[in-house]
């Protein structure tokens, strides 16, 4: 078995299917029945998030904690966030912390202390390039020693993503195709099995034509994909993202968390959110296989 | 008196000078008689940075926590954030929180609310505007209501900001002109009477011809200018920056907070620091009279 956290993500898509579950949970969410049993915000969001992951984590690839949601509640919101992720450790789940960071050497070297290591520890991070490659290289050896996985921004799944990525630079195509080769080639280090790399990137589905291109530049790139569902991506736009229906995940939060409203299935909502999971992966399935079907023929 | 934070800046800078103390607090930086002192490591952080507050607040312009040290430390290291953001803003002293966060817009509303509002509140945020203008609007609500403040990434002090930030776009110069003069735009809705705007920019003092550029081509846009001593700017690269010795506050951490090594006095550590600052105060106002002098000359 190879050491690299990618063939273990790699595995888990085959066996389960691409959905990445984004625990980005605001206490909105949160049913009042499980609001009203415990006295403290950290104990209900860490229930409300333990029983999604009990109900789904046979459905999914892994689960995406997006650290803001947890970072606005405070001290509380940080210890729902441990806690979440210490259960999702235990229970041998991958996990993908959607933090974003980027900073000079000294300082990231920081971050991958408090997310690669200790309370907060997780599989995976997404990181933000804009401060150049001396600003990734810091988490690069958690990568060999810890098994652990990078998801670095390309190409972003909203609107104004256009303003700086979509840029076109003298000879180099698109700043996102500029990342995109740089990450690519610094990822190389970091093949497993599978023949990607454990230093990933993320690219929206939203942007059709740009995921196409960087799919087929980015050889051995992992795919973290964002914008499916409440952001407006389709599971054809997924499809292009991936291979065979591998080498990506695709995220999906609110859809998934607040699947219980739409069905007023208030008590039992963590079945509303594997339905939905499993109505979102088989979606994924069928889209991939037309697009194989049309490509084939 | 104006309503924009921008303004209680550029006063403090005209009253006491320029500088910005970085609280980027590593365990290892703290006398032992300070560890041995306190039980936990919350109480021992925030003891010694007190101290370094509590001595230097009158030569300095404002205080910067590089959030990066302490989510290090899990729980306990976001307890002594706190704590200390919480003791700046009772003396009514200025706060930047270097967290450098970038993301979607309803990300980016959680991410406002956990730093402008509750525990972690503080006055400055560093943001990384890579996924472009809508990853920074959500902030800007609060720079009219609650008299916030930001500084966008622009330019970095590190190497490897080249990588990304100097690479030429066709027609609009490089990333890093491009990404300030969208950002000294935004900011033009948030002007206040020093004609400086609460939306600023990070400009490294470590580059000195790009500082110069945009020191010239963003008029109203105040500086966050990190890359003084430990990263190798000198006084002379800082003054480039700023204008007649206002128009930016500069950063300097290690050099303030382990100034006791160089003088073996751990006993009071902060009279070192509080000597540090003036003398990097010091260092700068004669290389901005010399400046000035040459300009003149």
């Amino acid at each position: 078995m190879s050491n690299q956290i990618v063939d273990r993500l790699y595995e888990k898509v085959e066996k389960n299917g691409v959905v990445c579950v984004g625990l980005d949970t605001d206490i909105s969410y949160i049913p009042e029945s499980i609001i009203n049993e415990f006295t403290n915000i950290e104990d209900a969001i860490f229930q409300y998030n333990r029983r999604i992951i009990d109900a789904t984590y046979d459905v999914v690839a892994c689960f995406k904690l997006q650290i803001a949601y947890y970072e606005a509640l405070g001290i509380s919101g940080l210890i729902a966030y441990k806690k979440t992720l210490e259960y999702l450790r235990e229970r041998k789940l991958i996990t993908i912390a959607d933090i974003k960071r980027g900073d000079i050497a000294a300082t990231a070297k920081m971050y991958a202390k408090a997310h690669f290591t200790g309370e907060f520890e997780s599989d995976f991070i997404t990181l933000n390039p804009y401060m150049g490659m001396d600003s990734i290289e810091p988490y690069l050896p958690y990568l060999e020693s810890k098994s652990k996985g990078i998801f670095a921004l390309v190409k972003t799944s909203n609107k104004g993503s256009g303003d700086i990525q979509d840029c076109n630079i003298d000879g180099k195509g698109t700043v996102y195709d500029h990342v995109g080769n740089m990450i690519e080639s610094l990822g190389r280090d970091f093949l497993g099995n599978s023949g990607y790399s454990s230093l990933g990137v993320v690219v929206g589905c939203t942007h059709i034509e740009q995921a196409k291109r960087l799919r087929e530049n980015l050889k051995s790139s992992y795919f973290l994909i964002p914008g499916y569902g409440a952001q407006g991506g389709k599971a054809e736009d997924v499809a292009v993202s991936l291979r065979v229906g591998n080498g990506g995940v695709v995220n999906s939060s609110r859809k998934i968390l607040l699947a219980y409203k739409e069905e007023e299935n208030y008590l039992h909502f963590e079945d509303s959110s594997r339905k939905e999971a499993i109505r979102m992966r088989e979606d994924i399935r069928r889209a991939v296989l037309e697009l194989e079907a049309k490509n084939e023929g």
